[in-house]
């Protein structure tokens, strides 16, 4: 039975946003994450639930006007109140700018390039602040910007007001080397016979692909909350299949980081080989938490892709 | 690894009562209801995950001290914008007074009847128009408050005021015969055989819960969030076994109203025989969703202890 009532009124952009991070880890299989089946060893269903509750606050303060990243670093906050560390990070640096774009009526990608141009240097600032709530996966920014590595916090604050640098700026100056410290690791050998790290455009590394959504007007997510509203089926399904659709597309960043670029190519490998096939999918779930391989950033994009999705009236 | 600050604030009454409703559904496996691993035909894992975001405002209303019955039709509302129909109207009944109580700095058995002694005649009007939100299962009321039937929803509201009956007052009417419907069942000898029936103190049917908690300080949730801290391992498992303590000994009010007082008693027995054996808990909750018995009622008083120990310390 339908809620007789429940047409007249519609959830807030903020509200969607929760949405959106409680399906997407509700969704499953997501090969190397927690999903509704399955928990990590030290990240667990419910660290993603009180991840989402916390994060509410800050989601609620960009709906209402707030600087980016004023509402990004409440929104980490209040999403690192739960003991296992970091669930959400990636995907509220790319549910906030969404939730202001749809608060102001322009959810599209121009919309969302308007959103990241207005970014100041003191939402940047705010944005290295937030590194200072939890432990987030990073590796070693080239030697040249040593001064702004994300883990100095808000001691970063004099060089970014020194140089000018907005949020906007920030980000665009982490899409591309994103994989160096896995790049050491590749020059030690681990690619050996590696297909495709030599004639990848640009780095051979892994770009940080949430910075490269906020440089390319969120395209990504617009694309996979088309999919997901084109798809049939329960939504934990469909959820299931744009994650892997994402995976075989765009070699993770965070398992880039953690275990080098050969290992994150061939994870989106077996993702492609699985991908449509849920059973299948359900074993390399299984394999990939056995291997405690973790394709965090590709939760990110879904995540994004459902809030979308939910904007433009995927129902529930 | 932990949130660095994850200690530095704490979460809000409202943000514990939408956690308290994540970890209730998610907690698996709960004999007969959505659980992590378990959908039912119509309603779903996303349906709860929605509808807790919705019922957010509403909550944060009561901790900003609303009037409950405000508060209450206004969480409903909310809770109401999914496509699943009735997914916490009970757990909302119960947890809306506890977090008025927690936001007063009175979470005790004590602070709860002096929040129902301060309901009004406004609060029952507005409980009544709850009803117009959502389809709840309810039944009839004894012939002598038929113009007092919850389905008028505001049509109530004359007759509340000329008896100047509070919402304190309402439920206290509620809690007696409310097995009403299962007992005619009961007439029809569904019973043959039942023990304890003709025993049972007061009423052969089976109370409705929810209301016998407002009257009676909310003693109940509060032993069961004391049990939950007192148990160890993942909070799931917690929640699983709370459900089955709380099954066992109290015949489930939505099953009778469903199925009778007989099948109630039933799946009481039936969950008596599995508690603390989470692996026999999980044959019955194979069982009961094919059989299509859901106690819902078990799940509110679930909800309700987990926001006490969500209040007093419950680490997630």
């Amino acid at each position: 039975m339908t809620g007789r009532n429940s047409g007249a009124t519609r959830r807030t952009p903020a509200e969607n946003a929760q949405l959106a991070l409680l399906l997407e880890v509700a969704g499953t299989p997501k090969p190397g994450n927690v999903d509704r089946r399955r928990d990590l060893e030290d990240l667990r269903f419910e660290h993603f639930l009180a991840g989402t509750v916390g994060a509410g606050k800050g989601l609620r303060r960009a709906e209402h006007g707030a600087r980016v990243g004023i509402a990004f670093e409440r929104a980490v906050a209040g999403m690192s109140r739960q003991s296992g560390g970091n669930t959400q990070f990636g995907c509220l640096l790319l549910l906030v700018p969404l939730v202001s774009a749809a608060a102001r009526g322009d959810l599209t990608p121009d919309g969302l390039d308007r959103v990241v141009a207005d970014t100041t240097v003191e939402d940047a600032v705010s944005f290295y602040r937030a590194f200072e709530h939890v432990d987030v996966a990073v590796r070693d920014p080239p030697a040249e910007m040593d001064d702004l590595d994300v883990r100095r916090g808000e001691a970063a604050a004099p060089t970014l007001r020194e140089r000018g640098l907005t949020l906007s700026d920030v980000l665009a100056l982490s899409t591309g080397d994103a994989a160096g410290g896995g790049m050491e690791e590749e020059a030690r050998g681990e690619t050996d016979g590696e297909p495709g790290a030599e004639t990848e455009a640009g780095t051979r590394g892994i770009p940080d692909w949430n910075a490269v959504d906020w440089t390319t007007g969120f395209e990504r997510p617009f694309a996979v909350a088309a999919s997901i509203r084109d798809d049939t089926g329960p939504i934990g399904d469909r959820t299931a299949r744009a994650f892997l659709e994402v995976l075989a597309d765009r070699p993770d960043t965070l398992v880039a980081t953690s275990h080098g670029p050969a290992v994150a190519r061939d994870v989106s490998e077996r993702a492609a080989d699985v991908r449509g096939d849920l059973e299948a999918a359900d074993a390399l779930a299984d394999a990939l938490v056995e291997e405690g391989i973790n394709p965090g950033t590709t939760a990110d994009t879904v995540a994004a892709g459902l809030f979308v999705a939910l904007e433009r009236g995927l129902s529930v």
